[in-house]
């Protein structure tokens, strides 16, 4: 209940922020959407987060005029599924895009799947109300017809199909990723300008300054129209490269020179959106596919305060910094109400008066009126998903965890009967159970999971 | 060396800040002290060092006006010897008020030891220069005379003498120290005005509002003359209480409400100095005594990325948030040099333009370059002592282990021989030991060891 009123906290008196009806915008365009999404950039890599040493001015300024997410989740703990869910508002499992019984848990060069052709992306449902939409940086959704992102919607296309540390030079070893200084030419990973190789390996040393100039030239490009441009970084995956103007500037090491790259970048398109007038009618999401992942030494991110990294169902797994951004729109201020990647898919439909594809579940909701008009949104659960189980569930101020896992903190998995519970607001670690003490809250979590699964019709297996 | 280059980030372009010398002012009066000390603030426990669910709009104010400090330490990872160290500016080992072979760690209601009469304390060094000094808060430096505040230079004093969890009703198991709703005449502390008891047990929920009342009476009715104030909370050290008005009103729960008040004492004491116009001739340090009580479970802080809490000597035992303030004298930013609370002394002197007393082993050093002119400060070695032994050493970026603690964090005791080693700007988290790397480092690190304790004259225990 306090959690429904105290939702939001404004830092500073607000502005005048003019009410806002979706569709209807200032220069009679519906708004853009822009969608910044890092890789593995964990919760407290930020400056705005708590980072000591790693300085973003750009994006704390970001956050200074926008709306800062405490409690912002990647709707899984790695990447494929992260984005399949960013990139079709519901949990990959709909789509098969997760680890099944005898899958692997992302996919790889050599993976026969993809992302099914019947899946709609937001980039599809977009083309409806007239946007034209680019996918710059990195897919990892399939490089197969009908899995790539000119097959979904995407107009232009500036990719790198896969993540950054496959496709690995034969007797390179998997470490060599995590040095600070790994091998340019370690991994034969391709660039792609629409379907077509111009470059590989890719020189991964400018990959971020590249895509920003090319997400800068879309923009200018298409000012006229709506567009929605999906900017996903390779960085700050290992191995980790940072141009020239970067390394070697930051206090952190390399991995602080890539994330300061990124801040640089976001600044580029923000000060383009300005530039061009844009600003006021472009909504910018900046975020992250899932936790930082821990095992790669001081090449590795930080979750903060938060329990655990990538690949766990811990918040540092999916718990992600995140910042709305929208002048004139968006209030100022830091949220602490619960949203994710999911909500994505709903939010820019309704920004484009667009509803939404009929006979398909959705699994987030628009949050518009917790974007524009600082309300609390209704309660509703999220599912930490690993792979195709739900590890653990978080209504409200709660989550349980139903089974916590087996790898990349060196624990073994642990099934939890009854679940353990935490309060995230007040323990925000997830070092406290308290699960003796609420067994209704306990009961109305195992509902919400039992109503879950009950309708969960997955999809056929694509990894 | 790069440290020394890039040490200090300016967030925006600095407004233009005229050049300042000591004991010159605008109102040609020595700029005042105000030095606000929280007890078992967490590095992770503010919203501008990352806290999820805490809000402290006038500290992330101040932080945004002033400087921040993402290392910065207490002396010492306890209360006694920590308060010690700021008010001589000398590691507590040398007044003997940190624990000794056979002592106790931190004062209790029956010692019979205290700061002794020959310590020098910031107040009686500012007495030459002609300020006034008020110690408003928790002292815990000894109740006998010849160690009380007003033995030690403190014009005016509003205090209670030491924690408040001490002289426990007897009965009261030491657990409800931190019950989320401890008793409210659990423990028999006293409150005192100028030598005096004025109520016994104190009524701790209104303690915050009225230390902050006390402050501001203390500001307005010195505003003439240069003045010191040592606002020291009790809070937010268990027992928790927030007044009525805080009281259920953070996400945080009592915790996040009895921060969420000393947060709004802080924009008190802010606001009437600017309201007196005293602002720009005011240096305001807001900081804490050591880490967040671990053990404390929900009503425990949060050290954030950090590893350890209160009692040790990993950088969340004693690396605590700083935040220095004088709007037009401090450029805004956020530096990473490291500084500590026995830089307080030498610095509030050279603002005072008063020379160091003579004869005195000082551990700090005067960090008006830093705070005024946004220069490096040259590198020294910092000591992290338990008790009378050094345990580690920061020197630059790197930080020795020589011994890791015993208790706390339920690890036992364990010496290092060689001494583990850190990266603090790459891996704050102290997680990738790195000695085997950086023999160099470590010999450095020893030679300073050497020079200090071959140099180290113990004060006579007090504990």
């Amino acid at each position: 209940m306090k959690f429904l009123l105290l939702v939001l906290f404004i830092a500073l008196i607000p502005a005048f922020v003019p009410p806002f009806t979706s569709a209807q915008s200032a220069n009679d365009k519906p708004p853009n959407v822009v969608i910044i999404f890092t890789d593995d950039l964990g919760y407290g890599d930020l400056g705005s987060y708590g980072h000591p040493t790693i300085r973003t001015p750009h994006l704390d300024q970001m956050a200074a005029e926008g709306l800062r997410f405490t409690d912002f989740y990647a709707a899984a703990p790695v990447c494929t599924p992260s984005r399949a869910a960013l990139l079709t508002g519901r949990y990959a499992i709909r789509s098969g895009m997760t680890q099944m019984p005898g899958t692997r848990r992302v996919l790889f060069p050599d993976s026969e799947g993809g992302l099914p052709p019947e899946e709609i992306t937001l980039a599809s449902a977009l083309e409806a109300p007239g946007y034209t939409s680019a996918h710059i940086g990195k897919w990892h959704l399939g490089i197969h017809e009908g899995s790539r992102p000119q097959d979904h919607g995407f107009d232009y296309v500036y990719k790198v199909p896969y993540s950054n540390d496959m496709d690995r030079r034969p007797g390179l070893p998997a470490s060599a990723r995590y040095r600070p200084d790994p091998p340019a030419d370690g991994w034969n990973v391709p660039l792609l300008r629409n379907g077509e190789i111009i470059e590989r390996p890719v020189d991964q040393t400018t990959l971020t300054k590249r895509y920003t100039e090319e997400a800068v030239d879309f923009i200018v490009r298409n000012k006229e129209k709506p567009f929605f441009l999906y900017l996903a970084h390779t960085m700050p995956h290992t191995p980790l490269f940072a141009s020239e103007s970067f390394l070697g500037t930051s206090l952190r090491g390399i991995y602080g020179d890539v994330v300061e790259e990124l801040d640089w970048s976001t600044g580029e398109v923000l000060q383009a959106l300005q530039r061009e007038g844009l600003a006021e009618n472009t909504l910018v999401i900046f975020t992250s596919d899932n936790g930082p992942w821990l095992t790669e030494r001081e090449q590795g991110g930080s979750a903060g305060l938060l329990r655990g990294g990538k690949g766990s169902t811990w918040e540092g797994g999916m718990r992600v910094p995140a910042i709305a951004w929208m002048p004139g729109r968006i209030q100022p201020g830091v949220t602490s109400e619960p949203a994710s990647t999911l909500d994505m898919f709903p939010t820019a439909l309704a920004l484009a008066g667009e509803p939404l594809p009929g006979d398909i579940t959705f699994d987030g909701q628009d949050i518009s009126p917790l974007l524009f008009k600082s309300e609390a949104l209704p309660e509703r659960p999220f599912f930490y998903y690993r792979g195709h189980e739900v590890f653990a569930c978080r209504l409200g101020d709660w989550k349980a965890h139903f089974i916590t896992p087996g790898s990349y903190d060196g624990r073994p998995r642990e099934t939890h009967e009854p679940p353990i519970l935490y309060n995230l607001l007040r323990d925000p670690s997830e070092r406290f159970n308290v699960a003796d003490e609420h067994p209704e809250i306990l009961e109305a979590i195992q509902a919400a999971l039992e109503e879950h699964e009950a309708k969960m019709v997955p999809g056929a297996p694509q990894l």
